[in-house]
């Protein structure tokens, strides 16, 4: 029988300690006590992790770190939708997103051709730069081949990028495939589709890609997944589990809540009705933020791995 | 200087003089009501109406109001997700969804084989009779063509279907298009992948389909969007209307929060930075479960419509 | 077996038959169906409601509403923060609250000499006005004793008011009882203060009012709850029915979430752990902002009670 | 011009330099960063700093922070809702809380004679033993004086108590009052009214309380809030910063949203329209549990100040 705990500062601790004494906190805090430790079961039982997130994640600081997440071969398999995906590449490119804040005058900030993602800025110029960025990425794709499952273009476009700091620079050295499975909701979308008014034969093959994910593990593979917010991402994850026999393990982290049925709010919990993950299973939900929340985590993960010299270091 | 007045019942009050108080209760009553005000003057000024809803929303019963909306011609265009268009054919060969309740034994529910959406419950047996429905159904679509755009696929789907009810028998029929950027995420991405295994010239062509977005609004036309919760439904309405010159007037329904910069969050007034709605825009955020707010909303439109005999009822 | 039904507009729909079709459309809507069956339950069984609910609702005008229902004689007995009776009074007295919007420019308000509360504006003027009025009624008071259980001071406070839409005064001529555990938490505890210092025998007796809650049900009473937001109004209820055994029936109306461990979002659920409800109680929660869920359900709970002859309408 | 930063894990990263991090990672991670700032501002600035939490905070771990907090100076009014109050004395005398779940059996648990408070349980048998405690605690109370003001009340029961982890004693030994408008809305007011019952001179004066927190603070003293969750612990502490010209500096954390006008979702913006703040104030909100947010950002605040030699430790 575990009790609460008195929480008591000193000068100088560390996130590890941190996160250890929040297990003996309450309500959310013991929460990501759990996750911490499902996430560790996972890799030590050699399970394929999924990990997905949203577009505003990468928009946000946590971009540099999954990219380091992946470098580190904590996850196997990447899901995430396409905006975040540009905007890895815009970074990589040197782009740079500018704080601002949650409640400013966005007539103002339209008319100075800046865009705004919750407190973060995007100036229209970061946006057309990308044009020049991806439209020659695309003319090499095309020689390659005429016909593209969207992880393999991914991989392709990963490996014409050259930032230690990017999500689909890593992937593709790592040999971490990414899904995509709403490719052309983006900018991304709208390039693809000029390119394809020029070379009518050039085809992103979504359904081809469907074999790629449900291939990415089998059903005698231990399966993990850590979620990030909600989307298609999350969904898309449950359901290359669920048809290769369920998860073992699963972490969701979000805002969102159980009580309008949702995608985003469905809880670990849920998710046993579907046997998306197995009843047996070690889940968690973690309600909040995960720019928070992720980082807090995966610190504590990660120093513990490394204590054990279970993390791929080089 | 509109100011706050007392509510009052009487007896066998209707809905439309309901939302009509609402607009001096306070707090998100009068974000409801002002709702009503902009999608009235969307269809008064003969706005292309964007309508955008998840998964989730088909599951419920809502699934026959938003066919009976496209049949009374108030949308123009839907984009929404591949689960909730699976759930839609199943509803249409006759399939019965079951009330249930949030916090049930998962695991209990599991072994009897029924799978949970928040209150919502489906059994195993629906699914699998889905496959059957299918199959057949993207057999006659291989023989007519090999390479199909999203939404016209689904159109094709909604003239094999025969239900009033139906959201993709009734936009078939009204030659309202549905755009679904991720159709492989459900199990119709499944029997996609199964399909093509068997035909490897079968493609879905995501690409094309972006022009077909593209084009269904033009930059002259007025442009009106209702979004329902969040996912990329409501992020590819906003693209399409942002790539032919932003919205002019947007209603936007969900229960996420601002706070973390999703899109599902993402309000109306963030999105005039963007000019993903035109400064200008009449334009309102509505918090709360779709399941309540959308009816309550709809239903006084439809009224006031009606009795201005603005309404294509027939 | 209940199931799922497609929703349908017809012309003219009341809101009784609306919330009737929320019972097979899914997520809060059928909650919010099931909240109407509990209180009619509640009703038909005679239990004495105890209604609580937070100062904001009587900044909007669910404040007549409250009154009415009271009037019809619907609660027994109200718990609320002292804001919301602060305001009563104000508005007994003619002032106005003004409609405004959720992000404007706060500090122009405040130069302005405007308050915001969401998206309810009031002027300073109303503030000291509500000086004038409240002094002279506490002199009086104090000429009739010098020591005041609250609920009882506010009852004679409630007679020396005389609107129709007043909770204060139709609670007064109902008999029906005010508590507010906290009377000092506002304009008004400043006014108590103010003059206590000139007369220095004058004492709020708050322990004796607690025997006053104690013994306005009894074990033997059939006890029912309707709970509006969180705060010290919910959990005072609770504790009152606790103490008498517990309630057999609940509604809870709140926009909090559960996962933070606060009374605010404390669920129906948890309640039966603390027998708070009992365990065979009829007790539901419903998601969502109370300015929309409440009229809605209590509008149709007032329709079938005024059917069946049930309410005390005169 | 602030830009985003990618986020990298090093090994043994202390809390200090993550919270330093998350001021370029994005979201809410900034406005816990920007958190931080406030807290430090406020305290160099000689602020009389107001620190309110509502009740489940001390059910939680965080409680014998609290009390580490008063020890160390930090906070110099505590504001809070009665029943954190009876746990901390049930703790103080040995009492322990038990590690639950947030969806339990909870019919279970009553038969066990398990209270449950989000993912925490206490048991009947802490409660029973706390009214051995409190009523001997009365008694001295009574023959010391017949009327007492809350937080005189309070700090001669913490002045009763011997644990270095307890609120109250913490503040009784160094003089921090805690005020609690609401004292009788627990088991604390239950055994009041017994205690009233035997000795009808006994009083309580939340009345003369009020001109206790009115003069904790004075106009030309700078005044500064931490206020985590809502209810009428944070409206109080507002309300006597107000009625002092306002506060300087304001840190908010909470999980509700400004959407339904409830005091708990208030923002430190709405706060500006209400003089609350100062208009030129440094003020911020971040959303999120207190349980993880409040740990994160004092933690980071404590290394700071006492990095600088301005922490008061002994």
């Amino acid at each position: 029988m575990k009790t609460i705990k008195d929480f008591q500062w000193k000068k100088g601790i560390k996130v590890e300690e941190l996160v250890d004494s929040f297990g003996s906190v309450g309500f959310q805090s013991i929460e990501l006590n759990k996750a911490v430790d499902v996430v560790i079961k996972m890799k030590k039982d050699g399970a394929k992790i999924f990990l997905t997130f949203t577009s505003n994640m990468v928009t946000s600081g946590l971009r540099g770190f999954f990219a380091q997440l992946i470098r580190l071969r904590l996850p196997d398999i990447i899901v995430t939708t396409v905006g975040g995906l540009e905007e890895d590449i815009m970074k990589a490119k040197g782009e740079k997103f500018i704080i601002g804040d949650f409640h400013p005058d966005d007539v103002e900030l339209y008319e100075k051709g800046v865009n705004r993602v919750g407190n973060i800025n995007i100036t229209n110029e970061s946006y057309c730069r990308f044009e020049d960025v991806i439209s020659p990425m695309l003319a090499r794709l095309y020689e390659k081949k005429k016909r593209w499952p969207v992880s393999e273009l991914l991989r392709e476009i990963g490996s014409m990028l050259n930032d230690e700091n990017s999500i689909l620079c890593q992937a593709a050295k790592n040999k971490v495939p990414i899904f995509c499975p709403a490719i052309t909701d983006g900018a991304f979308g709208f390039h693809l589709f000029m390119f394809q008014q020029k070379h009518p034969d050039f085809i992103v093959d979504v359904v081809k890609d469907f074999s790629n994910i449900l291939f990415s593990v089998s059903h005698d593979d231990k399966k993990g997944l850590i979620s990030l917010g909600g989307s298609i991402s999350k969904h898309h994850a449950i359901l290359a589990g669920l048809l290769n026999g369920g998860m073992d393990y699963a972490v969701y982290m979000t805002t969102a809540s159980y009580a309008s049925g949702s995608m985003s709010g469905a809880t670990t919990n849920e998710a046993k009705s579907w046997g998306k993950v197995k009843d047996d299973s070690d889940v968690v939900t973690v309600i909040g933020d995960v720019t928070i929340t992720f980082p807090l985590m995966m610190v504590c993960v990660l120093d513990r791995l490394s204590e054990e010299g279970l993390l791929n270091e080089r």
